[in-house]
């Protein structure tokens, strides 16, 4: 007898992403369980939604959980430093840590007064729960305080999505492929093998397009870049090419897109590529 | 009027890692390529036709191709070597562009004989056809002597398996995932963030083993392994926790599996971790 959660992962955008073992377990589930973010996401809420209604065979119950506000963190790159030092990425991870610990205890109490004590829950995940989301460390803390049975189901992540619209494959041929965030990307870029980035709002790939123009006087390779926002949504943005080029034009496309929408969720990779032209860049 | 070719990711082995979008996408093409690689796929090609016998609404036709060998490579590990550099990675990578060339060439005359010039193919590829598969790369190959569309249908990948499998994000905090091959394991190591492993046959773990007790011997902090081999598949072996005591294990169980199966595919991840319980590995 002890409560379960199923944390479902749903793809990134397209309700196609959707798998079979998804639709199974949004069938074994009684309660959903949603964390108010504010207005900014409920496009998301209603995409879930509306994925719940088409795939829900019986009537199903959301519980809101209010998520706490996080603080205001400094927009820092890390450029060679130690991550592992004092100093702003410690502050920073702090500052996730408290933020987690606040949402599970929420979430926690939230379970205990929903879900009966061999009832099955499940939340619903962006992407892939597995990849730079917070669910599943949440759910760890909610376990410290609370038996809980937690099962993931893998769901289509946002990178996917960009090499799937872009006919890309992400490694290079026994090439390495780093996954990293906006705030490391200076960090973690090196002209061998594929960067992926995620959770970045725009600085990163600035910072990225300014340190390639200092090496490219310097006489290093050309950059490429593929870009994608809302994707597998019906209004896709996608845009690919030199990162001298497009760069700025991506940078400028997504400030409109932000602007307009009151969101965006995005995700680009960049690596070496000697070919100049923009033809080679999409099947 | 160009022939169409959906390159359809179905997932690392379970029947419900298929798609919506995958399931649409196999009733939209006529003919399925396939590549016949010898005895040791055949399980592979069962699996594959039993989700066209699940999901297919009209008959299909199978189309074979036979697989060229690959030259055997010398089984050469990348350790801090410069992988642009003359020498075995460029070797490697010489390999298995001209296997690719000679694949391409095979199934271009395939294509052009089995689909009409407005007809919809398919392949079903195992995993995501983004990550570290070379069907996206033959079909470059194929482009070059055939006009064909070629539409990309992302699927759950083996590292998606394993993750969902141990409860296991993939990044921590802040940090960075690299993913690479077996060959390139100590060239892409380090103690920050995680190592995701694909494509090993055993001595890439093995070289890691030695590398973290030479290590370890300098004092240098203890690594964590996350291993799974069938994944998705209802004799899936998951194993993990310390390196230095569960890597062997690992080792013995991979080649008593892969001697009485005739195959294994296997994925593995580790990262620095302090905690030296196994307890804490699995949700």
């Amino acid at each position: 007898m002890t409560r379960r959660l199923l944390v479902i992962g749903i793809g990134a955008g397209a309700p196609g992403h959707l798998t079979l073992q998804a639709i199974e377990a949004i069938n074994r589930a009684e309660v959903f369980f949603v964390f108010d973010k504010g207005e900014a996401s409920s496009e998301l809420v209603e995409a879930r939604e509306a994925i719940l209604a088409a795939h829900r065979r019986a009537p199903w119950r959301l519980a809101w959980t209010q998520s706490p506000k996080r603080r205001a963190e400094a927009r820092v790159h890390l450029d060679g430093r130690d991550a592992a030092a004092p100093g702003p990425a410690a502050e920073y991870r702090a500052g996730v840590a408290h933020w987690h610990a606040e949402r599970a205890a929420r979430l926690a109490a939230r379970i205990e007064a929903e879900l009966p004590e061999d009832g099955v829950g499940a939340m619903l995940v962006w992407g892939d729960p597995a990849l730079y989301d917070s669910t599943l460390r949440i759910l760890a803390g909610v376990r410290a305080v609370l038996a809980l049975d937690v099962e993931v189901i893998p769901g289509i992540s946002a990178v996917q999505a960009l090499t799937s619209a872009h006919g890309l494959v992400l490694n290079e041929v026994g090439e390495k492929v780093t996954f990293t965030t906006g705030r490391r990307v200076l960090k973690d870029f090196s002209h061998e093998g594929t960067l992926v980035v995620m959770l970045d709002d725009g600085t990163g790939l600035e910072a990225l397009i300014a340190r390639e123009a200092e090496e490219a006087a310097a006489g290093a390779p050309p950059l490429a870049i593929w870009w994608g926002a809302y994707l597998g949504m019906k209004d896709e943005l996608l845009m690919s090419g030199p990162l001298a080029e497009v760069g700025p034009e991506i940078l400028r496309l997504r400030a409109q897109a932000r602007a307009a929408r009151g969101w965006i969720m995005d995700v680009w990779l960049v690596r070496t590529c000697s070919i100049k032209s923009r033809a080679i860049f999409s099947y």
